[in-house]
């Protein structure tokens, strides 16, 4: 009889966010009266912008015409996509990044999933605590995380590095040396940034150990403070230990339009072996490029018009982030994130856990977050909400839960 | 220092159809004034047809308006495409497979090099010799493969099932018991097509000895004769040994748009583990759902109009098979393929190896195709011409070879 990978047996429960799902979809049905309000899954609700709408119009006429037609896209991404985040992303900002060091994707949850197939099946990983989903499951499925302790919450061969209150939820070096970190900043669920001194030090602590780090920068659009670094390359050495993975997903609004790109500098080698070749050839072997209309839509992000109309989403989002951070603040609550991020990292209250905080919220205030120990046992007593939702949503669920 | 895996680096060279490309533009940036006929990789020519065009145009401005916006898409697939699905290319067929069997994807190349994640580590492939490359390379980068023998052109644990003439292209059951076995039917690169009897016995072989048959149907819609299957579901038992992958790009032209599908069945089990639950749980941790605006295209291809679209591009292409199959006939070659199949498979002539033949047909007359033995051994000394072409493209290739 043939055998199954059982790493997957390994994994408890369900992805998070299906878990979730599941849950309000089960809420709604049995009130179906309740206008539930979420801003839980990192969704965004706004539509395209007129820029992008226009050139995937224009891109879909293309495709309608022999002359113009677009058949298999290059494995790695059409150059006027490449040049362009080359440019724009990070030569712009002092980042020595070239095209073709630029892998196009569908998007960053993909490649944060995909990125690990590089590594040695006995590395050792490190993750902040809390952390999103994929880079464990990832793991797991693998083969690398050891074993689920259930009481703890933790894998036995996974370093953690617990995000907190005392360390403003920017982790300190890890105690063990691992061999893969995984980095998001802006913070994916705790809405921290991190400081260009803060992350040089990441690097060097990298560079002197022979880590790698996956640095996951799909929030970078909404960094508002000027210490904030945009990219991990504007740090110095980051081009022989860094890999950052970039989403159209939270700027550009391109959640069901998928679009990603993943940076693997030359400079990023283990002796002789260029990881830039191996992410290469995985495209090659494993993937077959970004839908022509997506790409061109991606690249009308850049434009004048473009850039402008992104910055306009942000914009709506970040009054939404302020509007819940205040009122929750106004409220009494203990918040987080929300300045240089999307996310909302709120305290539960009378020493609830994240999940009786969840149903407290979904059957008082029928308004959906997402429980903070999904993302680690460090999560645990915090809950995150979204900025994704529209105004007139995050000002009503607001107001639900001022009436609690 | 970190350690990658090196499974990478016991890949031979680069992925086949990356190779061609760099050897096509060095022949035509070395010979700009030749006009180079490409009838190598297997990607389209024609336009997308009027009935998709029309239901992207509509999506794209769904996506435009707050109230019709979709953002993250059912990891799975959503449901009018799922079902369609199920309803149109299997049950109409007397395939018992249901919606929640079927898993959208961004085409079946990822779902083709992700499905072995599957299974155990240890586990054991069988595959047509020759062979579309990806169910072997997907394999040795997750260590399956063992190591590589240039002289021979084998893996040491690897079963190759040879394809010959003499067996008309169609495999003979393995001498030895694989774990997975890899089918391609109508195959990619021979254009032969398998007889429902002959794929009972794979099934029935697949039963008796606990394998599962990964079957590849991307070429379903060439299909031309009665006797051939359009699915594995057709043959008895296949729903508890057999996975199906099936694409929309050599049908309705999607190599650029980028959609596939697989279907697992809920009876495909291993002791108390589903495969089909396995599936959705990489697809929740690991992918993020097709675009929604292509999701649409793709059920637009299953109206009636949308369906007479796509039967006209299929019998667009079959026309060039027939002037490449016939034409190449007349000439003296020996041709196979090219009936249930976009694919024809001619022997070299005067002894030539495929490589030798690539090089002659692409210095001589300016055609590109793809040489045998980069589908393996068995491939050696046979190339492979696709109708995949224009009309035009598909004659006049066929007139500078009758002047070499």
């Amino acid at each position: 009889m043939f055998k199954i990978n059982d790493n997957y047996q390994k994994l408890p429960g369900s992805y998070l966010f299906s878990t979730i799902a599941k849950k309000v979809a089960a809420f709604t049905e049995a009130n179906p009266d309740k206008a539930v309000i979420r801003l839980g899954i990192g969704d965004v609700t706004q539509p395209l912008t007129a820029p992008v709408i226009s050139a995937l119009h224009a891109a879909v006429d293309e495709m309608a015409d022999g002359a113009t037609f677009h058949g298999y896209a290059p494995d790695l991404g059409y150059a006027f996509l490449r040049e362009t985040i080359a440019e724009n992303d990070f030569r712009s900002r002092g980042c020595d990044i070239g095209a073709d060091e630029i892998f196009v994707s569908d998007g960053a949850k993909c490649d944060s999933g995909n990125i690990q197939e590089l590594f040695a099946a006995d590395s050792r990983i490190a993750v902040c605590d809390p952390v999103y989903p994929v880079y464990v499951d990832s793991n797991v499925m693998a083969g690398r995380a050891g074993t689920y302790d259930a009481a703890t919450g933790y894998w036995s061969n996974v370093i953690y590095m617990p995000c907190t209150e005392a360390n403003g939820f920017v982790a300190d070096l890890p105690k063990e040396r691992p061999d893969i970190i995984y980095l998001c900043f802006p913070n994916n669920p705790t809405g921290a940034a991190i400081t260009k001194t803060q992350l040089q030090m990441w690097v060097d602590y990298a560079r002197k150990e022979g880590c790698v780090i996956i640095y996951d920068a799909a929030y970078e659009a909404y960094i508002s403070e000027d210490n904030v670094p945009h990219s991990i390359y504007e740090c110095e050495g980051a081009r022989e230990c860094a890999i950052e993975i970039r989403s159209f997903s939270k700027n550009a609004g391109f959640t069901g339009v998928r679009l990603g790109y993943t940076v693997v500098p030359k400079d990023l080698m283990c002796g002789e072996a260029s990881l830039r070749d191996m992410w290469a050839r995985r495209h090659g072997t494993k993937y077959n490029g970004a839908p022509y209309i997506i790409q061109r839509a991606g690249a009308a992000c850049y434009t004048e018009e473009g850039r402008a109309s992104i910055m306009g989403l942000v914009e709506y989002y970040m009054e939404n982030a302020k509007t819940i951070y205040d009122g929750l603040k106004k409220m009494g609550y203990t918040v987080y994130g929300g300045v240089n991020s999307p996310y909302i990292w709120l305290k539960t209250i009378d020493g609830m856990s994240s999940w009786d905080f969840f149903d407290y919220l979904l059957e008082r205030a029928n308004v959906v977050g997402t429980p903070g120990s999904g993302f680690g046992p460090n999560g645990e007593g915090f809950f995150r909400l979204t900025a994704f939702g529209t105004h007139e949503n995050s000002k009503a669920a607001l107001e639900r839960i001022a009436k609690l």
